[in-house]
C-alpha cells in the first residue's frame, strides 16, 4: 500500500500525544519527521513530551527542536489546560529516543527537499516553525502537499471571544502560512467542538485496561471541563471531552468524515481585543480566492470509533 | 398609565422606520426627540427619512439633525442594503414636519437634562451622536435610564465576519457607549436574526391591503436576501426578513419576549480585519464587571404579532 | 484699543499659570473664560490652581471644570515635572473665586456661540476639552479664530522619543482638533525648546523681590533639568529653563517673536512606541493641504522681557 | 594583514554600488558572500545590478538571490530616487558572474555556519533576508560579529515624517533584527545625512576621466535633490550628494571617522503615520538596555576621501 508522506509539527500537550497516537497507528501513514512548538507549554517541555511519547509508542522517528518564541509576541503556555508538564499527570517512562541534531527549521527544509513526492505538514500547535520556514525558505512550498491545521475558529474562540488559543500564541507566524499560497485545511474550533468522546466512550476507553489506555484516560480526564457550551453556540457537548488536534491526523487519513467549505480566511495580528482571530469569510463578502478549506462537521462516531481502534492497536504494538 | 419616556436616534433606513412605526403605535411610549445619524445612508437622506415617516405618521416630534461623520472613520453607507432614498422603492408623501433649530446634540442634552425622570433612549444607527453626547456631555448619564441598542454580534457579524453594520460605521463612538456605564442592552444579531418575518407573514401584511402595509410590503421586499444562512450558523431563516432595529423598541415595550445575559463587551477600534467588532465575553473569560446584557433569543411568533398590530392600528390612525 | 477675545483651555501647571500671568498682563487680550484639562495633573488639581492663581492675581474670570480623563487612553500625569500639586512647592493663597457652575463644554459652547466676533482659543494642555467641543458641537468652529496651541513636536518629543507631552496624553483628542478645519498654531518643542529662561534671567526675576517674582521663581527652579539637550538634537539650552506654555499665549499678542511654516500636520493615534506623535510633514511630501502653521523659531530675549515685563506688571496690580 | 571577513546584504540601488565599490577596495576587507534585497528596486533588478556591478569589478564572489517581499507589507520601491533600472542612467557591461544557485537565506546560513570566525554584516538594504534569516535560523547569531547597518534615523526620516526608507519598506524583519541580540551599529539618516559629496567633489571625481569615475559621476549626478534641507533640521548640505549606503561599509574599516551612542532602539511596525519609524531613545527615558550604536556625525572629508581613493584604486584595477 501507498502510504502518505508526512510531517507533524505539535506542541504536545494532551491532545497532540492523542493526535501522535492515531499517526502512529496508521498504516497508510508514514511519518518522516516530528518537528515541536511552543505553545501549550515551552519548547523545552513539548520536545521532551513529543520524545517520550514516541519512544514509548516504539517508534523511530527523528524529533527536532523547534523555535522558542512566536515572531512578535510573548510566549503564553496553555498550563491552566494541559498542566505544568503539558500530559496532565501523566508520567511517560524514560526515552530511548535522542533529540535530533539538527533545528526543526533544518529538518523540515532537507526532509522536504530530499523527497521525491509532496508531503503533507500536520501542523497541531502554532504556526511559529512552519511560518519560519515558509517566510525563510519558500521554495520548499512546492513540496508540501497541504498543510492539515488544526488552529482557528470561524464563530468563536477559546482564548479570546474570536481567537483560538494555536493562532493567538503566533498570529504573525499564520498570517504568513496563510498568506503562502500552500493549500491549508482547517480544523477549527468549529469542527473540533463536534469532534468529542462522551463520557460512556471514555469509560469504554478506561475499560480496555491496558497501559496505554490508562494513560489516555488520565489525560482526558484532566481535560474535562476546558470548554463549556454556552446560549451564543449550538452545539451540544454531552459532557464531551473534545480532541481538537486529533482531527488534523483524521484528516489526511479519512477526509471523508468531515465536512468543510473553501473560504478566503485572514489572519488578525493587531487588534485591542481580537488579536489572533481567523477572520474566515465563510459569507463570501470579500471576494478574495479562497486560501483555506473550512472544516465545520465531523461524522464523530467514526471519529471516536478510529480514535479507538488507534488505542487498541497501539496497546498491542508496545506490549502494554 | 404611566409611559416610558424614550428618545430614538436612528438612520432611517427600512427597519428603522418600522422600529419607528412600532414605537408610534405605542400607547406606553411617550418619544421626546427624534435624532438622526448617518449611517445606512447620509445624514441629509436619514433625517429627510425620519422628517418624512414621522410626518406620514401624524406624529408631532421634534426631530433633530445628527452629526455628519463618524469620530475617526470615513463614513460607508449601506445603500445596497437600504437603496439610493434608505427606504427602497417607497416614496413617502411630502412631509409636514420641520427640522429641529437645535443640533440633536445639544437637543439631547437639553431633552434629558430637563427630564425629571430618566429616559429611555432607543438607538438603532452607528453611535455617533450618543457617543458624542456621552463624551462631551458625562453629566447627563444620570438622565439616561438606559440604552436599547440595536447593534453588534456576539458570533457573526454582517459587514465582516466579526463587525455588524451599526458598529462598525463607528466603532470608536460605540466604544465611548460601551465603557460609559450607562446600562445597555444590546440587540444583535445573535437576537435579530431570529426576528424575523416569513414568507407566510410578509403576505399577510400585505393582504392588509392599507397604504401604509403596501408601503412596509415594498419595503420588506426591497430587503430580501440582504443576509444568507451558512453552514457556520445554525440559524434556519425559512426565508425569513430580518426586522433589526424593531428589536430595539419591541424590548423597551415587552421585555420579557427576549431571553439575554448580563456580559462584558468590548468594541474593537482597531485591528485590519476586525474593526467594529463587539467583542461579548459570554464564555466569561475576562473577569470584568458586565457593562452589557446581551440578547441571544426572541419570541418569534409574539414578536411578529406586535409589529402586525402596529401596522393595523397606525394604518387606522392615519386613515389610510 | 480693540482687545483680543481670548479663552484660555489649560491643565496648570507651572507653565500654564506662566502662561495665564502673561495673558493677565496684557491690555490687548480679553480673558473671556478659562476651562481646565486633566494632564499635568488631574482635573481637580488643574482647577484647582487655575482658580487659585487667577484669584491670587485679582482676575474676576470665569473657571470651568472640563473632563477628567482622556477620550480613550487611561490619564498619565506629569507629576515628575510639575509636582504633587502641579504647581511645584508653590503655596498659593485661599482662592476667592469660586468654580464656575458650568461645564467647560458648555461655557465653550455658549461663550463661543454668544460672542458676536471669532475668538482665539489658547490651548496649553491635552486637547480632550477642546477635541470633546468639536466633535460634538462642529457649529462652533466658525466663531474659533484659531487655536493657539503648546503642544506636539515636528523632530523630538519629551514624553517618547516622538510625542510631546500634551498630545501624547490624548492624541485622539487631538486628532479631532487637528483634522477639525480650524486654524491652529502649534508652539511645539520645536520652538518652546528655544523659549527658555537662562540663568542670568531668572536671577534677575528673584531679584524683583516681589511675592510673585518669588513664587515664579521657585517654580522655575523647580522645573530645571526636566529637559537635557543631546547629540542629535543641535539646540544649546545653556542652563534654560523653556516655558513652552508661554509661547502659545505670546504668539497671540507678538506674532512677530515667531517664524514658522504651513505644513500639513497629522495625529499618530495608534502605533505601538508613537502613539501622540504629531507627524509634521515639513519636508511636503505628503500634498496634503497644510492645516498648521508651526513654529520653529522664536526671538528669545523679546519674549523673556516680554515674560519679565509681565511678573514686573502684575507685582504692581496685584500690590505685592 | 588580518581582513575583517564581511557578508554584503543590499539592494542596489546608486549608493549600493557605491558601498560595494569601496568594499572591493580594501584590502582590510575579504568580502565572503553578497546577498540581494528587494528595495530600491526589485528582486530581480537588484540581483541584476550587484551581478552585473560585482563583474565590472573583476571581483569573484558569490552572489545570492534574496526573497521577493517584505514579511507583511507590500513592496515600494523608490524608483523615482534610483530610477527604473536601479542605477540611474548608467550602463553596465553585460556581467560575467552568474548568480549563485544558493538562495540568499541558505547562503548567509552556510557560510556563517561553517566560518571559523565571526562575520561582519554590512547591510545597505531593508532587512528582509537578515531578519527571515534570523527568525529562522537564530542559532547562527553567535557567528555574527555586528551588523553594520544603514537605516533608520533618529530624528527626521525621508519617506515619513519619522521612517527611513530602508526600515520604512520592511519594520517587522526590521524588529527582527533589532531585538535579535546581536550587535547593531546603525548608520541611519542623522549621520548619512552629514556623509555628502559636495559639488566641488563631484566635479574633482569626474575630472578623474576614467569609465568607473564617469559612471559614478552619473550617478551622482541622477542622485542629486533627492533629500533638501528645511528648517527643522540644521543641517547645512551645501547642496551636497549624500552616499547613505557607504557609510555602513566605512564604519567597518574605519570607526574613527564616526562618532555615535549606545541606546535602545525599538521599530514601529505599527502606527498610521508612523510605520517604519526607528524609535531612538536618545533621551534615555525608557531604561532599555542599549541595542544599538546609532551613529551622528562623521570625518565627512576624510569619509569622501577614502570614496575618492576607492575610485581611483578601481579604476586602476579594472583597467579603465
Ligand atoms: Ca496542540
Ligand atoms: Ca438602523
Ligand atoms: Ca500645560
Ligand atoms: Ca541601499
Amino acid at each position: 500500500m501507498k502510504k502518505i508522506p508526512v510531517i507533524i509539527d505539535c506542541d504536545p500537550g494532551i491532545d497532540d500525544v492523542m493526535a501522535l497516537l492515531l499517526a502512529f497507528s496508521r498504516d497508510d501513514l508514514d511519518v518522516k519527521l516530528i518537528t515541536t512548538e511552543p505553545g501549550n507549554q515551552t519548547q523545552d517541555k513539548t520536545i521532551y513530551n513529543a520524545i517520550a511519547f514516541t519512544s514509548y509508542m516504539k517508534q523511530n522517528i527523528e524529533i527536532a527542536r523547534g523555535l522558542n518564541d512566536p515572531f512578535f509576541r510573548e510566549l503564553e503556555v496553555a498550563d491552566k489546560v494541559h498542566g505544568e508538564s503539558g500530559l496532565g499527570e501523566v508520567i511517560l517512562p524514560e526515552p530511548t529516543l535522542l533529540e535530533s541534531d539538527r533545528t526543526a527549521i533544518n529538518a523540515l527544509k532537507e526532509v522536504l527537499t530530499e523527497s521525491e513526492e509532496p508531503i503533507v505538514i500536520i501542523a497541531t500547535g502554532p504556526l511559529t516553525n512552519i511560518g519560519a520556514l515558509l517566510l525563510a525558505h519558500p521554495e520548499v512550498k512546492e513540496k508540501i502537499s497541504y498543510i492539515s491545521y488544526m488552529g482557528g475558529a470561524a464563530v468563536a474562540g477559546n482564548m479570546s471571544p474570536f481567537a483560538e488559543f494555536n493562532v493567538y500564541v503566533d498570529p504573525h507566524a499564520a498570517d504568513i502560512v496563510f498568506r503562502s499560497g500552500v493549500p491549508i485545511v482547517m480544523s477549527g474550533l468549529d469542527v473540533t467542538h463536534k469532534a468529542y468522546v462522551n463520557m460512556a466512550e471514555l469509560e469504554k476507553i478506561e475499560s480496555m485496561n491496558t497501559d496505554l489506555s490508562e494513560k489516555i484516560g488520565s489525560m482526558l480526564r484532566f481535560y474535562i471541563n476546558t470548554a463549556k457550551n454556552n446560549d451564543f453556540q449550538d452545539t451540544d457537548f454531552e459532557n464531551g471531552i473534545r480532541l481538537h488536534d486529533l482531527c488534523a491526523v483524521s484528516y489526511v487519513v479519512t477526509p471523508d468524515l468531515f465536512e468543510g467549505e473553501d473560504c478566503f480566511v485572514a489572519v488578525e495580528t493587531e487588534g485591542r481585543h481580537t488579536a489572533g482571530a481567523t477572520v474566515v469569510d465563510y459569507a463570501y463578502r470579500s471576494g478574495k480566492p479562497h486560501n483555506v478549506k473550512v472544516l465545520h462537521s465531523v461524522d464523530r462516531e467514526a471519529f471516536v470509533n478510529q480514535f479507538m481502534e488507534a488505542i487498541e492497536k497501539m496497546s498491542n504494538y508496545i506490549g502494554q
